[in-house]
């Protein structure tokens, strides 16, 4: 399937198939959004199903998005309007629901939708927003936690056949002195030999919160014959898929912030700025990253080869590995060479974590089924900063510096205006 | 210290101590209260928690105790009358808090009472309650997960030098085909060697939240300093303690139905009511057992020799491990020898489990620190018989047959007159 986009550019489908109905739980999301248009412009029929507590989140942090993003059904409207009239697009639909508090509407949905495929980014998607408070941690677990439990019983009991893809991350497993592998462990432990779940030990409530679900996920599988896959993801960059570039006003929330900012996003947008790029600590700490492109790519290749019934199927979803330090330089070589007078400087690491150790993690599943990963080289990085640029005005460049501390009670300086509520 | 009973027994502190002022949440239920008269009689100063969500789960599923359980207030009384002028006998205090629900009330109680060490019991502690419908999972999850996070930031920001002793169950690690350990697994792969927490894959929605709860206080142990003894207990079986013994009216709520009954406790109950002991499937499922009053010896244990700051202790709490099939026979002899006419019956297994599988799991930690077990006898089981039989006429043989399935939605006829609401 081939379709003509806006400005010329074509959307090739990927792996061509059959029209699949797809559920994208979060759909308003950083990641969610450009998921649901990826879909759809491959002819998929797609509900987005989304409570907007991230924009409430938002909001409660005092932080905003790298630009304004316009109310979903707007945003949804301008996807559609050019396909109006073809029939291989179908218009993307919407649910308003929020999976911890509302089963009934949940229940609702999976009926009147009827879906193969459940992509489920409807998380509380971050580690500082959950060590703020007591409160923030407890509404990061229930939401999470209770959402996904009752998404599986809505599942189990409305549409049981219909594979959920849940995504994780890879900063569930921590830093262990040993690989990395995807999701389970074969072992041998005094001559005898099991394969077990991959002993998980995180850095946050949040990513707790992630650990739980897997472990929830992983005994539906096994009581109920579920399918999942479980998406282990690094840490994604990026700003630019095919679909949000196709025309103007198609926009992700696109963060850089200290609550819901990843690394390299921030890195870009402290180069745009002219303010240090910021190590937390000596840098040393290494992690899994991949382009929001092979995001959109990973999930289409396991919605398309769905785990088997009572599966529990677990993909460490990343291209490369690398350390803060080799990140901050790389930004900084290609900053430098854009123009921008980038310096790099070392911050008190808010968090609890290792700041040198062993990391070794396996990412093959995803390889083998067919992923053409996006590396990061020089090219990326220029083309991401230069997005960025673009937005320059709206930066609020007082939101960078991390203000939630992991040790007891906040220790680092408010930022002024920033209300962090108990 | 040696303490004259009621009825002149003695009870000998097992550890000779300084008081030490101890929390017991959940001091209402099974195990709670004869922790309270435990700790209590050695002279330490109790305050209970409780909410009484298990005297209401109890009437929901229409289930309810051995023998009349009386108001808790009223159950205290009975223990301090006696003791009213006894100085080294501190009035046991109580407070009705709700973990999950009710953080201020938390806050409050632990400023008051500045406690040395916090029992923590007050989980619905049921896997067929949590297997019984939607609403009970989530019920469970919230309860358990979020109770024990709200108590963790309590801890850490009222009382960051008390040692919280939680407990778990040996149902958390399911029946992996390798040794269980105590809590950490020592592993090599590919080369490389670390300490991790022990994988476990345990058997319903219930035991997740235990694992889910681990998880949590490790984590809370390796950032916030916290001190956390994590109890994976074998099932507990047994009617009588010293105290409990000591004096009419302060029997603890013992259950032999499908909902809260422990597994001996039930074969025992069966066979006094003269209903076969029924084996679930195959009935070679094994686990560990213990003696309820070496639950109580153990906590004292772990009490009197707390966890380190930042430690997360655990400890396998059970003292010999048998197939349900040996139970059942073991109880079925000396039934026989007592003059009842015990059958055993094989029914259809309710749950999702291995029925034959490899179990040899580790439990030297407590016996190193002093544990002497009161192992299972026949005349351990004929004074258990003899206890229940004095309730005779109160048993309701029709809380016994299994009424929630764990496969999708309840298969197995449902009781007359059971509400097991949705």
């Amino acid at each position: 399937m081939s379709i003509p986009q806006g400005r010329g550019a074509t959307i090739e489908s990927s792996t061509p198939t059959e029209p699949i109905r797809v559920v994208v739980l979060g759909g308003d999301g950083y990641l969610g959004w450009p998921t649901s248009l990826y879909f759809s412009a491959r002819g998929h029929r797609v509900l987005i199903v989304d409570s907007f507590a991230k924009r409430r989140w938002e909001t409660e942090c005092g932080i905003r998005p790298l630009c304004p993003i316009p109310p979903l059904s707007e945003r949804v409207q301008r996807w559609h309007t050019p396909h109006q009239l073809r029939k291989e697009i179908h218009p993307i639909a919407f649910r308003c629901c929020d999976l911890a508090h509302d089963y009934e509407g949940l229940v609702e949905l999976l009926r009147d939708f009827d879906p193969d495929v459940l992509i489920h980014f409807a998380e509380q998607p971050s580690a500082p927003f959950s060590m703020k408070s007591r409160r923030s941690a407890v509404e990061t677990q229930h939401n999470n936690v209770l959402g996904t439990l009752n998404l599986i019983f809505a599942m189990r009991d409305i549409c049981p056949q219909a594979h959920l893809i849940k995504l994780g991350t890879m900063g569930e497993y921590g830093t262990p002195n040993i690989d990395i592998e995807e999701g389970w462990l074969e072992l041998e432990h005094n001559g005898r030999r099991d394969r077990v779940l991959y002993p998980k030990r995180p850095g946050s409530l949040y990513h707790l919160s992630k650990v739980h679900d897997s472990a929830n996920l992983e005994f539906a599988c096994r009581v109920w014959n579920m399918r999942v896959t479980d998406l282990n993801q690094g840490v994604v960059y990026g700003i630019a898929t095919d679909e949000i570039d196709s025309r103007e006003g198609l926009h992700t929330s696109f963060h850089y912030d200290a609550v819901f900012g990843t690394v390299l996003n921030r890195f870009i947008v402290q180069t745009v700025v002219g303010v240090p790029l910021t190590l937390y600590g000596k840098g040393n700490q290494v992690r899994g990253f991949l382009d929001i492109r092979d995001t959109l790519r990973c999930i289409e290749l396991a919605a398309l080869k769905p785990a088997k019934p009572g599966e529990f199927r677990v993909f460490n979803q990343f291209t490369e590995q690398f350390s803060m330090r080799e990140l901050a330089n790389a930004v900084a070589n290609v900053g430098r060479t854009l123009g921008y007078a980038v310096e790099i400087a070392h911050v008190e690491n808010p968090r609890v974590e290792a700041e040198e150790h062993y990391y070794n993690a396996r990412h093959q599943a995803l390889r083998d089924l067919g992923l053409t990963p996006h590396l990061l080289n020089e090219n990326a990085l220029a083309s991401m900063i230069e997005a960025v640029a673009r937005h320059r005005d709206w930066i609020d460049p007082f939101s960078i510096a991390p203000n939630i501390g992991w040790r007891k009670k906040p220790e680092l300086p408010l930022k002024a205006g920033h209300v962090l509520a108990a």
